[in-house]
């Protein structure tokens, strides 16, 4: 098994204004091949720091991948910090800038901009060599010390998914699984661990219990054959509650679900805003199932638009069963749909009541077999009340896909 | 400057499946506080990592908090590397336990459920003391250890932020401003650098230059008063195109200015999904100046839903200047809002043309003084494509709203 390690530089990951995403991503890639993560680290972008960390782990571990410190201003100090700790100094490498800078001719603003930012931006130290950008701008450092490869690449997400991309094809080749993941729905961890104890007490297998309310997530790690018996099992043990093989989510799940069963599925937001639809293009392709999402965050909206009645709302308020209904019902019948999820609720930190505390969210769905609703009173500040209440409705409607 | 070290346990950590985030979370709060967060660092749940991240720290920090690793299942392990870092054994603290259960007594299945996890999740080294959880379930754990307070706390994000802030209420007060942010609209980073040459070479200041399309952000940090001078410097000189003091997003700026304005928004998504409806409604209050959003995926649905007339489709296509101003028009009609924008382009990875390749993204604003389109190649894959369309659609619709 080979070892990485992952870090991030940068102040503004330090103080909190960034959350660091790169090492997370890549940490996924070197999992699904065998290879074992020893450490995520976030340092400041202090020249120090990055030698430090540098003389940290050359020679204990076989891959270190850095992120961020190379763009064009002057808090951007891994060059240097690198030219510091081989003992070189910095040349431009023009010959790959000028491939960079071809990639904007046509764009005169672009290209007088990004030609200013040729110093720093081109400038590789001495006794390292260039990682071509082929996405943005920034170029890459590569060296080898004590049998450690370091690897420096921009931290703009993208430039940081192209660049490893090719500069580790090995990582991002497809082939056995070393991994697998089961997604458990409406179901408590204990619970599940109480289902399948071989699995858990397995010693030649890593599991990993994930829960994220209405899911429970568990990864395997292992040989690709004890991962394939663990997932197998698992998977013969939750009948109707596990997502299908391959849905790497539940808005996935509901895509590929509604496409096998030749439906189209709609909704209607109001206090998720818009992030049930937002789930659901996420994934490409969406398109040929998913019709739209009517955010109707004002009584006005889910009246003018989807057609609640006054009454429903004056005798029962926006958070009720009946709202929920008609809501699912008018998403139903605007976007021409077979299927649609609502969601009505309070996701604070105001708006609660005795009766309908913080947290209280109605869900409709409306289907071939008519129309049902479901409450659930959610815990979390605002952002937690939301994102629960979104995997929530998805979940829902799966269900009712699956069952038809 | 007091130190603190931010780290969190779990292999889901590691191996990709999920992103830390608690740690940005406290390290913005300890920034705003003046106090150096030296490191935040990702371990793997085995009981020996954890041990020597504790061997690693004690006496090297004024406060370590720890998250993750004390949940009910057998992958928790921060209990027993405490216990066994301070050679101690684990005891039932019942009497703090017995106070989480009783906020479940209403609700059986749950607090069956709860009580069975008692061992785990009241176990406290006997050589530490208890941190009380007022959100959830699992205890935390707290001691000190060569001058160091190390805290362990459940990796959940609302139990983590109760618990800090329970723990730390110093940290948590309000007081003079360390750091400050200016977001920029529309100005490549060199372009503000050199706009502002005395607030980036100034030595007691930290700046931080975070682009994020069609945004920079600025973050200073240092003492209250230079900090106020780099400040109301910055604004002084990108007027019109800086959001407004206080204003934490775009989206943000976009309910201050509508709020100011007194006039009401709306607006119509296809590539973006929902995604501009869930920035505006993330933050609390946004009902009363957010109408809602017509996600409208297909051209069925903008057809139905917004009045873009079919001719036009057949003449331009869905993504087109004059497809997005009718959608932006249709959007401000259903709605009743005095503003609108909306977004069609092409996210990618397919769906591409020469004409109009990944990235094309036509955005149209309709406002009292009638409608325009503004046209933009986006980088970066289908999540990039859309975070920045999200970005750029809020944007120009601040614009517009400031403006008036």
């Amino acid at each position: 098994m080979k070892n990485a390690v992952l870090a991030a530089i940068g102040d503004e990951l330090l103080c909190g204004a960034r959350t660091e995403r790169n090492a997370s991503f890549m940490a996924g890639k070197f999992h699904a091949k065998g290879w074992n993560v020893q450490r995520i680290e976030v340092i400041s972008d202090e020249e120090d720091e990055i030698i430090s960390l540098l003389s940290r782990w050359a020679g204990r571990t076989d891959l270190l991948i850095i992120s961020g410190g190379l763009g064009p201003t002057h808090d951007d100090k891994t060059r240097s910090a690198i030219a510091r700790y081989l003992g070189c100094g910095l040349k431009a490498d023009d010959e790959a800038y000028d491939r960079v800078l071809a990639r904007v001719k046509d764009d005169q603003r672009r290209y007088d901009y990004t030609k200013k930012c040729r110093d720093p931006q081109a400038m590789i130290p001495e006794l390292a060599e260039t990682v071509f950008n082929p996405a943005g701008f920034a170029l890459g450092i590569k060296f080898e010390k004590d049998g450690t490869k370091v690897i420096a690449l921009p931290g703009v997400p993208f430039e940081y998914e192209a660049m490893t991309r090719q500069e580790l094809p090995e990582i991002f080749a497809v082939d056995e699984k070393r991994t697998a993941s089961v997604i458990i729905l409406d179901t408590p961890e204990m619970t599940i661990a109480g289902k399948i104890p071989e699995v858990i007490s397995n010693n030649s297998l890593h599991v990993s219990i994930l829960p994220a309310f209405p899911q429970v997530e568990l990864i395997f790690k292992g040989e690709p054959e004890i991962v394939a018996w663990a997932e197998g099992l698992t998977r013969s043990r939750f009948d109707g509650l596990v997502l299908p093989e391959g849905s790497r989510s539940i808005a996935d799940a509901v895509l590929i679900e509604a496409r096998a069963k030749g439906v189209k599925v709609a909704c209607a937001e109001s206090c998720t805003g818009g992030l049930v639809g937002g789930a659901l293009t996420e994934i490409a392709g969406s398109s040929d199932v998913f019709n739209g999402s009517a955010v109707t965050y004002s009584n006005e909206a889910k009246q003018k638009i989807l057609g609640v009645r006054a009454e429903t709302l004056r005798n029962h308020g926006a958070v009720s069963s009946e709202c929920a209904c008609e809501m699912a019902e008018g998403a139903r019948r605007i976007y021409g749909a077979d299927f649609a999820v609502s969601i009505t609720g309070i996701a604070g930190p105001d708006g609660g009541t005795e009766a309908k505390p913080v947290g209280t969210v109605w869900f409709g769905i409306s289907g071939r077999k008519g129309t049902r609703s479901v409450m659930r009173r959610l815990p979390g500040n605002r952002g937690e009340v939301r994102t629960r209440a979104v995997r929530f409705a998805l979940s829902e409607l799966w269900k009712e896909l699956h069952s038809i």
